[in-house]
């Protein structure tokens, strides 16, 4: 067997992973499978895969669920996606769990719960945990939906555990999100922080079998009213559930689908996709730059003006203005 | 009265951020609380600010206090405050919280909860929402650690609400993170999680007195065990607190300093700084070379690209590599 250089192995990989787009355009669940691997990993190998899918996306609506541990979440999310089915509509789901950087607590969860989903072909299931990466988890979930989006699923579930700067992050990438909160919990000032108020464009009280789903209910209310007028002429609505016993699913989903109406026919949802693809691009030209520098500055280089800092003998502020003038060949920055 | 062009009028506020650092090594507390207002901002005046007075910084103590709403934190927090006073050493206290990211829900709680130790001039204390922008937390937190480190303060404790992946990039900057939990929430796998076990030098069972605090405890000894052998030789304690009696305040304290010893003994306390500059520089430079990228394009060409990205007309990817070589002036980036 023949062996390849690294370059020409890369390449072969990079021919591989684009080729894949097409396999999954033509319906192959595996190649599917795969793509979303490469993308998780990032790199190279990613950034091919998506420039090819990209002309794919922007047909799904993205809908974000959150809120806090023990809120029945996984078991809603899981109805949600059986109902949708019955409504012909095809689901990719995505569960995030950013409070656990360094080890798989979303796979374990994911092997517990996704069974019942299994058999079907148009719902696919993915759990992802944090890479402890700045911003890492949202960069992969990001890169995961569009995957799903160009796939053709027609609704992507993007479930994220805890109530953290990383939900506000995933949440802002969605068309429409849900809060989910629980009887007794959410009567705490602390559990319905003023942020969790204004991402949610669905309010679900789960668990509401339980003796105080009213008084939640109505502090939801009393909260929002604290909040002033409401976002978008859009009154967020509060859907009551026992996700265990399939109670209030339907009225979530149509929530959900009278969200996605009231974006498209007040021109957010195109204002919405406007200001994430702004972002996005941000991020990658940054990404890039940043590559680009220190490719042409070298590691050696870099490593001993971390130690000249390190030492205090000059600030990392003036460091990086004189790299990056170097690296670009030119005097001065401005 | 001349006024000044917006030029002169930015060297000037710039003189001054630069002036203040003087003054704050002189012991004006006006200039540091003025210099931290500036460093939360962000942008320009920020960045020469922290260049200036980078050379005074590296000498404190950074202590991270994390764990799950409801824990107790802020009561803790001043305990050890007044603790650490009564060892002589003086204390900055910064608290974050990364899950409002829209409202001052952090600047309410500072008001009702800062009393006790507002009259001593060895305590200074801050509170931060977050910015809702990735990483901005993160940074503007850093940021504002370096102006009291350089201020002169011992020991810097930085006080985050919540679980998210805001809070392990802040616990990553610690050099001592002290994780605190509750009898009755830490029995669920939920609130315990794999990560926060891992990034924990101090363990803090607050609310000892309630009766289900054992079981916390022998909870939280089996967790560690399961997750294999201690961290850099250094068992994480154990320690049982009722902050509201003051009591355990002095072992907590004891416990900080013994970590601080074995990092220093270690040599993990450098090896740990290190790492903390590189992640920082690389984080400066990617901004830097973010700005200079998009002065050399321009406004207008931005936003027409992200129109023609939005229309699928380009990838992101490819739109950014064009972009990096345009404002480069060079034919291909590789």
């Amino acid at each position: 067997m023949p062996t390849l250089s690294p370059s020409a192995f890369q390449a072969r990989k990079c021919e591989r992973g684009v080729g894949l787009v097409d396999q999954m355009q033509a319906g192959d669940r595996r190649a599917l499978s795969r793509l979303v691997s490469i993308v998780e990993n990032g790199g190279e190998d990613s950034r091919r895969a998506l420039a090819k899918l990209y002309q794919y996306t922007g047909r799904a609506q993205i809908i974000g669920v959150t809120g806090p541990p023990g809120a029945g979440k996984s078991t809603l999310v899981n109805e949600l996606a059986l109902e949708f089915r019955r409504r012909d509509t095809t689901v990719g789901i995505l569960a995030v769990d950013p409070t656990s950087p360094y080890s798989g607590g979303a796979i374990l969860g994911d092997r517990i719960r996704m069974q019942p989903l299994g058999h079907d072909p148009s719902i696919f299931v993915r759990s992802m945990a944090s890479r402890g990466q700045l911003g890492g988890i949202a960069r992969a979930t990001g890169d995961v939906v569009k995957v799903l989006d160009a796939a053709g699923f027609n609704k992507i579930i993007v479930e994220t555990i805890g109530a953290g700067q990383a939900e506000v992050e995933i949440a802002r990438e969605a068309h429409t999100t849900v809060v989910v909160e629980v009887p007794g919990l959410g009567d705490d000032v602390q559990a319905i922080k003023a942020g969790i108020l204004e991402i949610a464009d669905v309010f679900v009280v789960n668990k509401a079998d339980r003796e105080d789903a009213q008084k939640t209910q109505r502090h939801l209310q009393a909260m929002m009213q604290l909040g002033g007028a409401p976002r978008e002429d859009w009154p967020v609505p509060i859907v009551m559930t026992v996700a265990t016993k399939a109670q209030g699913i339907e009225a979530v989903v149509d929530a959900i689908e009278s969200h996605l109406s009231h974006l498209q026919t007040t021109g957010h949802f195109v204002e919405r996709e406007r200001q994430r693809v702004e972002r996005e691009f941000r991020s990658i030209l940054q990404g890039l730059a940043l590559d680009l520098v220190q490719e042409r500055v070298g590691p050696e280089q870099r490593a001993a003006v971390v130690a000249r800092i390190q030492a205090r003998q000059v600030d990392p502020y003036t460091a990086a203005e004189r790299m990056l003038a170097d690296a670009l060949g030119v005097a001065e920055l401005k």
